[in-house]
């Protein structure tokens, strides 16, 4: 139905994460019908991407150039290192500013049943970087789902003989949440993670 | 916090319809992720697609020639347009299987808040076909809300002159519906088209 090139479009657009058939198809009827400049910046900056971005030597968010904006900041304390899954959530972090310490990032969580492990992580990269940096803390700042629990409890495990404090996210009910619609498992973790009010 | 090149990305892929911020940045890290013949390929055929699609001269369905490949196709019946708002809408049209004749695209509906009046429309373009081309009849398959009801109501009126059959395609409950959740405009159209049954 669609001519070739078309139906390229549809399917390609149809691989990125989250964009059904449906809405690859009204992107590239909307890439179709925009400003030719317009579709042309997207591919552009797509390239441009892929050619200027890589990942930063030491904790493997993204980068452009050997370290990444964090590595290269010397106001960053180096004593510190949040380990999270994928380099969006360093952005996550950073959002809250309320850290300034330095990342690590995994590249994924432990799935067996994918065929995830730890040497398909930067698991490796992780354990070197205690050898040749002064780190006193690492906070296991994972997702808080199956694979995100597994893979910090993993790491909790295998950092225990380097003496370094390991800590873990908090888990709990958000904030402006409500008791009613709270998820027992959500709660029952706001209650184990309880803390004595100082009043 | 981002590079720029990752941030550029990101702004660009949130501006497609239906991708809002925190879709852009999945897309956006998954592409830096992927092997980078994939993520330049998606580069690829937006480039590609943008330089070989251009409108059909007689319906302005997407096409890759001078004609779509539905106005090409000889065995389609000329007498017959079937009117639709956007290219995507003939895919759907044809889906179906039903339908042997030719379409004209309208490239949007009326929408006098947006600013979109026949002249933003390929509407000259479809009473110029009446005068070159032997039609018999009109299929209005604009979309079944205020602005694709308002421009079917418009171009019945503006056609009437020519004497040619004018439909709208019907209104009512989708097939496999449910009685119990219909909205109570739908149920309205589906008992005001109801028709006689043969037994």
């Amino acid at each position: 139905m669609y001519t070739r090139a078309v139906q390229e479009l549809v399917d390609e657009l149809g691989r990125l994460p989250g964009i059904g058939p449906k809405s690859a198809q009204r992107i590239a009827f909307h890439l179709l019908m925009v400003a030719k400049e317009d579709a042309l910046r997207l591919a552009q900056v797509i390239t441009e991407a892929r050619q200027r971005v890589s990942f930063c030597v030491r904790c493997f968010n993204v980068a452009e150039g050997e370290l990444c904006e964090v590595c290269s900041d010397a106001r960053r304390d180096p004593s510190v290192i949040c380990v999270v899954e994928e380099p969006r959530d360093i952005a996550a972090v950073e959002k809250t500013r309320e850290y300034g310490g330095l990342y690590h990032v995994l590249q994924g969580s432990l799935n067996p049943i994918e065929g995830v492990g730890p040497d398909q992580l930067r698991v490796r990269e992780l354990v070197g970087r205690l050898g040749g940096e002064v780190v006193t803390e690492i906070i296991l700042c994972t997702n808080p789902n199956l694979e995100g629990e597994t893979t910090a409890m993993y790491l909790a495990r295998l950092l225990k003989p380097f003496g370094i404090k390991v800590t873990r996210i908090a888990s709990g009910l958000p904030v402006g949440g409500d008791l009613e619609y709270a998820d027992e498992l959500t709660l029952g973790r706001a209650l184990e993670g309880r803390r004595e009010v100082d009043a």
